[in-house]
């Protein structure tokens, strides 16, 4: 097995992660997930140990299940618990909300019931923009604000988020998980491909038990149920992905 | 010519209008144009003495020339300087809004300078609701919310707002106003046909003097002007529009 040496200094550091060059390997990056977790913008933050390694973990194993549905994400191979070596790409500043039932902020915004199956999944593009509270856009948003070079690339975005959650919500309903909305990022390779970065995990999605439809997810951390009822939503999501067929 | 009686009581009174079924036509309408103004979402409220006459002379003036560009719109017949009569429609809960230079909400929501002229027009949806503030949407909310019946419908309305837009820009540009950004509703007709409805005037869309980028509508009442710098604004839109040419 190669060994991958990170740079001493990170690239970048976000909310929940940290990027780092590799020596020797420019196409490459590792990513390590921290136990910061934040809410409101990021107004509101905490620490729950060993989160990163369940964001880490879940990730990886939900890039995997992409990956064999033939759908590209930058994930390349996990290194430790907390770290993962991925593909380097030029991030686009878009994030790509997918939604089955409505919650959240599309109930806020929009006069439909909070927990409504929708109609088809449901795809919006927000605009990267911290300053901005990262604000719903349309294709014509986004080709002004230069987000992508041209239209198709839109559509083929928007297709591959589709596509994802297909692959997404039936690996989740053999656990007994509704995947009920989630985001993603994409980035850009030189070659002008697009895939699949940043993570899915229960930061980035909300899942209910099938059953009770409690949450399984950051809203636990959202709605002030405290640390450790969080960290054990991110286990349970976990275990469930890994347990082995009865 | 025929004459067209108007029911006694109006079936709709909006900010800037009301409508009466006409005795014996059950597919017309006549629309009357109201002197009133209203900013901040109808918060603020005032009276224009005339501007009724002029926002139903300057659209119906704007209609007939998309009528001679092949655009369906309500309009039929000019009745009196207040009164126009129009085909019924059953309204879209849509508000779509075309933009050629970035100002007002666009620049709030995204970081896009205000009077930038824009890459190419943009064309935006908005959900035509009060209590939500007729909030930004897509496709897919549209679809969702029932707005239309399908998507090739919401194509084919943002279609017919370009061409509306090219038809207007040219339009405007020959008396030297600049065509900032409009409003357009839409309305089905019984055989599921779409067509603009409503109206297009100083109300309902941005003008500029071309040469010295003041403003020519609403938003000289929308900016603390008063009502006479407002009258005055929409009464040079209406002389430069029925000014025969040197």
């Amino acid at each position: 097995m190669d060994t991958y040496q990170k740079a001493p200094q990170p690239l970048y550091e976000g909310k929940a992660s940290r990027l780092y060059e590799v020596v020797d390997q420019p196409n490459l990056l590792i990513i390590e997930r921290k136990d910061d977790v934040t809410k409101l913008d990021g107004e509101v933050r905490d620490h729950i140990e060993g989160k990163g390694a369940y964001t880490n973990r879940i990730s990886n194993q939900l890039f995997r299940q992409l990956g064999k549905h033939g759908i590209p994400t930058h994930f390349v191979q996990e290194l430790t618990d907390r770290e993962t070596l991925i593909q380097r790409t030029s991030p686009l500043l878009l994030e790509v909300i997918v939604r089955n039932y409505a919650t959240g902020s599309l109930c806020k915004r929009l006069p439909i019931k909070d927990g409504t199956l929708l109609r088809a999944p449901l795809v919006e593009l927000d605009y990267k923009d911290d300053e901005y509270h990262d604000p719903l856009i349309n294709h014509d948003h986004a080709l002004e604000l230069g987000v992508v070079n041209n239209e198709d690339e839109l559509y083929g975005i928007e297709e591959l988020a589709r596509s994802v959650n297909t692959v997404l919500w039936n690996f989740f309903k053999k656990i007994g998980i509704i995947l009920v909305d989630f985001k993603l990022e994409f980035g850009r390779l030189p070659n002008d491909k697009i895939i699949v970065i940043d993570e899915i995990s229960p930061d980035t999605c909300r899942f209910w038990d099938a059953k009770t439809k409690r949450s399984l997810d950051k809203d636990v951390f959202r709605t002030g149920m405290g640390i450790d009822a969080t960290f054990a939503a991110y286990r349970e999501v976990f275990d469930r992905l890994t347990a082995k067929p009865e």
